[in-house]
């Protein structure tokens, strides 16, 4: 492992980001709730998604936008449509929440669909997304978020990277998780945060709109929406099913976890599909790994060595990272260590710490 | 008007459509739909999926790929999700059928799923999600489609081109139907059929992978799946919501209008939520008027004078056309009357014809 990087167990990462929210004021089941889907995105090789969040999670709970108390009540419940107010508590606590009202009205309707408003950051999507699947439904989870990206032909930052995913119950065949951005934009600032030179060219424009590689450069300007206009399309799509349909927080409206004076209030989507209402689960099984297998079957392109599928990625680097531990880069590791040291919270011994 | 285009008015364009279908043995009120959903499609500019379709659908029944004369049946239904067997009859006839079914799955449940297997082309998704929204429900429809796009790293015609659609109740605000490769492919064949020279760069690669703008090339090529590896998650993840779940073709085991030996065994989805469950319809459309007005407010970027949400190209296109008529280029008119000739039809008069 490069020296840029510490590495540690994911048990041993799990046990310090419980401590750092604890030391935060977080009750410790709703402690343990975060630091396992944050450590589950750094399993993933979603860092963007992982510990470093503690950083502006603590923030937001020290600027009093997340009320560590508050797990939100029920605003309505309707057929299989729920509306869930989160009273601006963690958003995790929120998200689990709904995703077990998801399952219930799943579990009477055949399908449910719960709608948070004033809700917090919650962490990778993709969480969610298998909570609904391990218990044996269709999940498609969505968010809104913090006003980054500017609409297609448009240089005014109004809308999230509203983030688009599903997982599917059975043996792991397809799991997707993405920014309706070309990349999410936690990925450019980690490479602010990680000292990267440069970053690849599609994922930003400057604030004028002009394509650029330089991260201090991507930051100050504009997360480029999925190839263009079908992008915005898609982000707009999310924040209807999301935010309009909440009552809650629309676009600009939007805090953020690095948003100081206002609370998120971010909306997200549950929605829970019973596929056993088409079919037996197990002949669902087979069909999906018939669409893994044939998908992957493809001959690569050239310059490719294999077809992967959504999920593929991230389902090696758990495999990788549960094994070898798991790295974080020495900028966020000081980071941590520093919040560690403001909350009097013990700091675990790491490789090349 | 360029004289490379006939121009004709919608009313005299349907009863065209109309009677070339009841040539081919469409039942009178089956015909009447298809002709609708066509011209409907050329008046919002998508001219890929109006009446230049009639050639491949005649051929379609000529070959007895569609059943003319079949509605398909319920499959099942459980809950708010129905299962649909459109036994390859029309596909818009199915659809139609579907939609009322999710309507009324929605009045009961709040949400209503009804997923077909073995329907057939079923025109613009956009006609689909708008009649769930003109009933005052949110429509999602999506649907897979001959393999003809490589998933991203590979190099074999796997996926179909497997759109995703989605409309709201209320007043123009929002309606998004999109391929999810960079362009329908039939945007490809269009360009080939009026004889264009070029397509824009991005749009598709040769057999190899690598990017080209000749229409020929491209359409013995591979489509670009949007964005790269997201628009192919996006084409599996409607992949398994249509036809995993429908029980119906997967993948290269699907047909198409331009395919001869199989019947084309598409599995379309379409997902209705009734909007009042969350809030009053006339709230919804105020919040959907506001995300339309805000988003639209953002300056435009460099080279563009104005931002577009979706939608706004079709309705201003339907508009002009409504007034100023519909063209048609003169390639696919010629062949629209060869076909009319065979089938025994009178040909309109038309401006430039």
């Amino acid at each position: 492992m490069s020296p840029e990087f510490i590495t540690i167990q994911a048990p041993a990462l799990t046990r310090f980001a419980d401590s750092i929210l604890r030391g935060a004021g977080v009750p410790a089941r709703t402690a343990r709730l975060v630091a396992d889907t944050l450590v589950a995105a750094n399993l993933r090789g979603v860092d963007s998604h992982g510990v470093q969040l503690l950083i502006w999670y603590c923030e937001q709970i020290a600027a009093r936008n997340v009320d560590v108390l508050r797990a939100g009540h029920i605003a309505s419940e309707n057929g299989a449509c729920m509306l869930y107010d989160g009273d601006n508590g963690i958003g995790q606590l929120i998200s689990d929440t709904c995703c077990d009202h998801a399952i219930r009205l799943a579990k009477d309707h055949g399908i449910g669909m719960v709608v948070a408003r004033n809700s917090t950051h919650f962490g990778a999507a993709a969480w969610w997304a298998q909570k609904l699947a391990r218990e044996g439904f269709i999940g498609m989870v969505m968010c809104n978020a913090t006003a980054l990206v500017a609409p297609w032909q448009g240089r005014d930052k109004m809308l999230g990277t509203n983030p688009i995913c599903m997982a599917v119950p059975g043996p792991r065949t397809f799991l997707l998780d993405m920014a309706t951005t070309t990349v999410a934009l936690n990925r450019v600032f980690k490479a602010v945060l990680s000292g990267e030179k440069s970053i690849p060219a599609g994922w930003a424009m400057d604030a004028e709109g002009n394509p650029t590689t330089d991260p201090q450069t991507a930051l100050a300007g504009l997360p480029m929406p999925l190839g263009g206009y079908k992008g915005s399309g898609l982000a707009v799509m999310v924040e209807i099913l999301c935010a309009v349909l909440s009552g809650g927080a629309m676009l600009t409206n939007v805090g953020g976890i690095r948003v100081k004076d206002i609370p998120m209030s971010a909306s997200q989507m549950f929605l829970a599909i019973d596929a056993a209402r088409f079919m037996p689960l197990d002949e669902f099984s087979r069909r999906m790994q018939f669409v893994r297998e044939t998908v992957k079957s493809s001959r690569p392109a050239s310059g490719y060595d294999e077809v992967l599928i959504a999920g593929d990625p991230e389902w090696r680097s758990e495999e990788a990272r549960l094994r070898d531990g798991i790295p974080v880069s020495q900028g966020i590791w000081k980071e941590l260590t520093a919040l560690a040291g403001r909350l009097k919270v013990a700091v675990p011994v790491v490789a090349n710490g």
